[in-house]
């Protein structure tokens, strides 16, 4: 990355064992935009751990990764209008955007082919961004969102990623309006968000497990009205045809085919998790029905924006395990076997210093 | 099916030799809002054949096969009001429907669990229902669409299928917008229809096909702008990215990841096919571009007055073959091999009597 900036101190992987620890470095000079935040709170999500064990082939270590930040803006360059110090703010998955293809012209930057990741992406300077296990990270205001003072900053987290990822499709294809109802596949970080944003819509939920085990969980303390097992045929096929739409955030193989009877002629499912196998898409269980399958990527910062107003009116964060920086090489052993409900975030302000010395 | 209607004389196959031979049989008693037509010409569509085949297990023998017919009103019951003797007329895969679930209300019976099709269907009664290679159909006016004077009647009779099929998806996904980008894969009954819409729509338009012989068929005479081998991955290569929609008319199994790289992002790709194997989605192919894939089962009758009013005055019709009912077998034949340009249409009124002498 760019030299020059502030020193920075960061927990990094430098190979594909993807173990975490402390580096050196120093984040760019600050440019015309540029906010400066200290990093209070990160998120740990599975895509990190693609990331930092080389499993998309594409590791530039060393790496920093955490796409997931809550902080305080402690600085802000010339031409910054949107933020001031003291600021509670919020980074995503993104940090940068070409600003001129047709997907930023039409808001939705997170398509743009430019679009630059907040960890392991290359910025307009070709240097290597590095994520938010740090002490500090310096973006672009475009790409920064503003964090309600309501919501507690580590149950916060989370939403700049798992929230928005599920959010912004649920908004696009109308999945939002009260009494519609909303089928919800699997129960980790994304799945428990979608549950709570749909509740919070009004709709109706249910929650769609291979695990029996997860009805209590999902309707007793999430809120969820109903609970199929997805290797039950009966129940499956008692729901057929009930759902408005569907979110799907299974990052395993699984078939479709039994997802896609439950909905509603014309009914949506949209893909959040992406199982690295093919999916199969049977002809005849879309075609007679109209039926629609949608993939999402995360979501655009006016998406992101939106999506924390909401939450921070509905007090809706995610249930979090909050850990020490010198946890974070057990919290991915743990989130490997989805070993967490629903979501690790690392105090990074209250125990970056502690865990490096 | 009911008895005590008017006689009628069609062409049914009577196993799964799909053979079709002369069949005596009676239509139903007219009921309240029924309308009695006179059959002018019936299309051949791909459908039939599954049909009397029995290729979907479901056929009910003797079945008269044909679902786009144009012909004449001769008579109106009690109750009709949209149309006197005299009309010319259309009746497409519907001819009737539930008029009380969630789909009817919306306009959209096509997709009513009830829906009743024209032929090899059971209506209301529990009777079969016989199609459009006969000399009368009978049909609740609801189902029945006017034909503009502008089109001639043989052309016009694969509208009401091979039309309103690729015409409603384009108008719902907004793939009818002046320079918009419309892909169309697969040059065939279907495949034709997409590319006459499409450039009426004032939209540019690229043929996708795995035959290269096609390009001249479909830029020299369709008037497509561009012409893809789909198995040429440079071709491929150099197209990613740069359409707005995709409709994929291919009934044979093909790959659609090689396809979906060609949408920009958030592009929509509609299946009309039905690939009696599943495809394969990679989610890979949709989520990081937030791409759309949707089936599409024909259209409503909304949709299929639009989709003719519009063709009436745009003078789109359907290249066809139309061909005297004794020709009928041979032309499945031919059609089973996709030896047709690109629709048969059986001139029923004009040969009919003729072919069962």
């Amino acid at each position: 990355m760019e030299q020059g900036g502030k020193a920075a101190l960061g927990w990094a992987a430098r190979d594909a064992s993807g173990h975490l620890s402390p580096y050196s470095f120093s984040r760019r000079v600050p440019r015309d935009g540029d906010v400066t935040i200290k990093v209070l709170f990160c998120g740990l999500c599975h895509t990190d751990l693609h990331i930092i064990k080389n499993e998309w082939g594409n590791a530039m270590y060393p790496v920093v990764p955490g796409h997931e930040v809550v902080g305080v803006v402690t600085d802000v360059g010339p031409g910054v209008t949107k933020f001031v110090a003291g600021d509670t703010v919020g980074v995503g998955y993104f940090v940068d955007w070409c600003r001129s293809c047709e997907s930023c012209g039409a808001g939705h930057e997170n398509y743009c082919p430019g679009v630059v990741l907040a960890s392991n992406g290359v910025d307009g300077d070709g240097a290597t961004t590095q994520g938010g296990f740090s002490d500090v990270v310096v973006v672009d205001q475009g790409y920064v969102v503003r964090v309600p003072r309501s919501l507690p900053p580590d149950g916060a987290a989370p939403l700049l990623c798992a929230g928005v990822t599920v959010y912004s499709p649920m908004v696009e294809y109308g999945l939002n309006a009260p009494g519609k109802r909303l089928g919800v596949v699997g129960l980790g970080g994304l799945g428990h968000m979608a549950v709570k944003f749909a509740k919070a819509f009004g709709m109706a939920v249910t929650v769609i497990s291979s695990s029996p085990g997860k009805r209590e969980e999902a309707i007793g303390r999430l809120g969820a009205d109903e609970f199929l097992v997805s290797r039950d045929p009966e129940q499956m096929k008692a729901a057929a045809g009930t759902m408005d739409g569907i979110i799907d955030t299974v990052s395993a193989w699984h078939p479709l085919a039994p997802l896609l009877e439950l909905l509603k002629p014309m009914g949506q499912m949209v893909l959040v998790g992406v199982p690295s196998k093919p999916l199969e898409l049977p002809a005849f269980a879309v075609c007679p029905s109209g039926k629609r399958v949608a993939g999402n990527g995360v979501g655009s910062v006016g998406d992101c924006q939106a999506m924390l107003d909401f939450a921070g009116e509905h007090g809706i964060t995610a249930d979090v395990e909050v850990v020490g920086m010198d946890y974070v090489n057990t919290a991915i052993e743990r989130l490997e076997r989805n070993d967490v409900r629903y979501r690790f975030v690392v105090d990074v302000a209250g125990s970056l210093l502690g865990a490096a010395a």
